[in-house]
């Protein structure tokens, strides 16, 4: 566990990871935009980089955690970027939910300079990070996999790989948020059909939570839909709308037509359009229940 | 336990569950429409009655599992039906999945009568109910509830309760079939979208099965939409639709718009149009697939 | 022309009908539920029927233009029915938006009796009635059709023909009111991208109107949707809501999914669930709108 | 008429387009990639130039008909650009139809050259445009309008303007094209619910070509759509598409939910992915017909 690894982007979950990583030993450069956010990092022994090339200078394995496709494309390929460092046989393991399209790209610049992309978003949220409890999707080339999985294994209870082309792993991160924001679009509807027949939303809620949807996508959403609590916003508005429209681009370039996203689509972006972007995801519980005549000085 | 039950109905649901009630101890009084399916039924001490209002007399409790609306009114208030028979103070336990409508008016009826109609549709399949786990969407008066409540405990594992009006045991159960569907037609695009970019479908079905989804639902019917294997049909399409548009029904009375019930209608509509009635109806799979330029010759 | 015509069903539509009727010298006996809109006919020479059975006494060709199935159904077959008294060899021109299970069922009451049904839908407004311009589709057994379209002359500027069924001519006018808000939907999703990105709409449906769509639907209600006119209503949310149900329930006998059909179905319950039964169902131009953020406040 | 006009693009557009200019007495310069395609107006006095550059040094007015955004970006900017010659207060019309975004870009890079850039998109097909009846939507600066209107004389039987900026106009045409599609969407439900109830699917559409919607795009594609003749292609799927996917862009940048939009999204590339790229975009009707259970050899 000599070999320094490197995290780059220290936002809700870069933070945690790095914090993992240290505590299992690993030696650690981090970077962020806002330095400030490195501080707490420094304060048990990472060092603090310049830039993403300063930060994997000298690293074997570079993970990245930002914000959206073009933030990592500057970090990767951009001034200052990291593969101007990274050496030959290094690892980059990108951990953000981008297109499969510019993890393709991203592949190609790496395999010119001889290192290797792993894409490896993951499911969960901060609690989840700092739990070491993530689940990882993960794609790249086999061997550069098992560098990133020994590291993976300091923050995430499980990998789940999908072969040596990274794009993979960004379509199933793309499919499972899809998946969800098609559970909040159902359990709106079910819950709006319940209530303006007389039932109550959150009996609702418990009766499929218990029984046929025990899982913690309709346990957590159902709660929040069915009580119309969508304030402070875990995972915003916008970002749900960016997700789903990554999701369409990747559906329209290899041509599957995709209705539910389609509907889910219109859905967040109405929201938006309303001015809601503040409000979590599952408002579109919200969205339901207006046009259904509820809600509405809302 | 010295009352008599008297269950109409002996299906793959009522069968099961008339046995449960028999180990449990009740006195049974059985009717059938083809009678060789009550005869399993006689052995074990039943008597096999001529027709519904000959299996409610003498009964407390009359339990009806039923094909759909139409056969439920004709056992209830047709030629021979229960509501002759059923003594004031009697319970009629209906668990057959309907429309709240239906419901609506056979309370009513029962009220003329001074007996009670309790609604009880319930979630699992014959397997769950052999085994007495099924779950049970309970509607109806609080102290017909009650008696029922006692009955169910010998072939269900929770009762979740929805007040006085039975509709909404009916709204209930529609919008938990409207809930798996729902997760039919995600799965299916979701895996097409990771088919047509080189993953694996049981790769993804695993992955979203095992952590974000761990539930019944995603895991069993994600094996079959990853796995295309739509025969033999546990539910049928035509079966699917049928609860489906009872849905929309319920929600064109109470004005919730659905969009996704509209979707969902169509999918198993045109299935049915294409002659695909006998599959099971995760083969919205099926459909997507095709419509995404996959299996074209199927 | 010395036969004589009933006509049964006095209003918006029927009472014009019936004055076109007169005015080319047939003998005419009229009944409607509410009396005094008999009147300004007595006046002019028609006998005023005590119920439609009366209406048709002596009648070779009886006339019905009424709301709904259910009124056509108790004026057809009801008490005081026209069955009753409609000779062997009497024609009924059906002309309500009716479904077409209805035509169907009526069709087989009226070869009981030995006289004919003919379904003659029309498209037109009020004062296209009273201009003798309306549009009729039309169907039913050949000769009873002859008759119909001679009397049809009086008030209509073309008859189209669809054949034996008489059900088919309901199905082509579910068909063309159909068409009809598909293209509200259509320019209100035009215009509302139009405007948010800086268009006059007004400019935009004149474009249209005066080129590609030089037609009365979009000429008419393009500066209605542009205008977001929709007060007073030509036709109400309500009563378009009533036919695309029809046209649904006819594509779910037999087996058409119409996508398109759902999207205007929830479009028009949403307006009624949010209390806009009052406009006019191009008021789904609207619901378009607010759902885009514009006119939050209305 | 002794200035000179440049046209880049001799397309199945852009050929009748500059006859029609040369016929008019106009001076021409023409440029096509491939150049074979110039032959035919060099006979008839045009100078055929060797690039864009070419075509624009000496003209007042530069008119671009081209296939897509790319294409007309690199006819104005790439290298051997029109914009490298152009002279200061010469007038680009560009007649393509691409994204709002790109002419937006566009329009700034002609103002840093000091020249203008006015946006004109059409409707009509090539006979249309030989026949000097296209209609065109134009946006612009004000002054460089009044040019581009005098020469759009030569093709054109009417000028709809939509303001200063050039993006308008481009939104015109994708509203236009979408309310199209959305056309040829709603015919081909409607046939095939006639057809699935007996009706004659060329007696629906003369219906409905002769009355409600007697303009062009109803005659001209009913007649398609009924018969199902959807080759040759006037205007291929993956055309259709284009548009629409423009449409669907220029929504969600500006916060429009379109459904609708969505719908025939999903419809043109399922098409695409079922390898009917070939037809013409009439051919929703084949996919509506299919899911219907019709034409299921096709």
């Amino acid at each position: 566990m000599t070999d320094t690894i490197a995290v780059i982007g220290l936002g809700q979950m870069g933070l945690p990871i790095a914090e993992r990583l240290l505590a299992a030993g690993h030696r650690l450069a981090v970077y962020n935009r806002t330095a400030a956010k490195a501080q707490s990092l420094a304060a048990k022994g990472a060092r603090v980089a310049a830039n993403p090339a300063d930060a994997a200078a000298g690293a074997t394995l570079v993970i990245t955690m930002l914000a959206d496709d073009k933030a990592l494309e500057a970090v990767t390929s951009g001034d200052g970027g990291l593969l101007g460092t990274l050496a030959p046989g290094g690892v980059h393991l990108s951990m953000s939910t981008v297109s499969p399209e510019t993890a393709r790209r991203l592949a190609v610049a790496h395999r010119e300079w001889e290192s290797d992309y792993v894409a490896a978003p993951v499911f969960g949220r901060p609690d989840a990070a700092a739990a070491g409890k993530l689940w990882v999707a993960m794609a790249g080339p086999a061997v550069a996999r098992e560098r990133a999985k020994a590291a993976a294994g300091a923050f995430s209870q499980g990998v789940y790989e999908f072969g040596e082309d990274p794009a993979a792993a960004n379509v199933a991160k793309l499919a499972g948020n899809f998946l969800i924001a098609a559970a909040l679009e159902a359990m709106a509807e079910a819950f709006a059909l319940g209530e303006k027949n007389g039932l109550d939303r959150t009996a609702l809620a418990t009766l499929f939570g218990d029984t046929l949807f025990n899982c913690p996508i309709y346990r957590g959403y159902g709660a929040m839909i069915a009580g119309e609590r969508y304030e402070p916003a875990g995972f915003r508005v916008g970002l749900g709308l960016k997700d789903v429209r990554l999701a369409q681009a990747a559906a329209d370039a290899s041509a599957v037509p995709m209705p539910l996203a389609g509907l889910l689509h219109d859905r967040l972006l109405g929201l938006l359009a309303q001015g809601h972007d503040g409000l979590d995801w599952s408002s579109i519980g919200l969205a339901v229940s207006r046009e259904a005549g509820l809600r509405q000085g809302r």
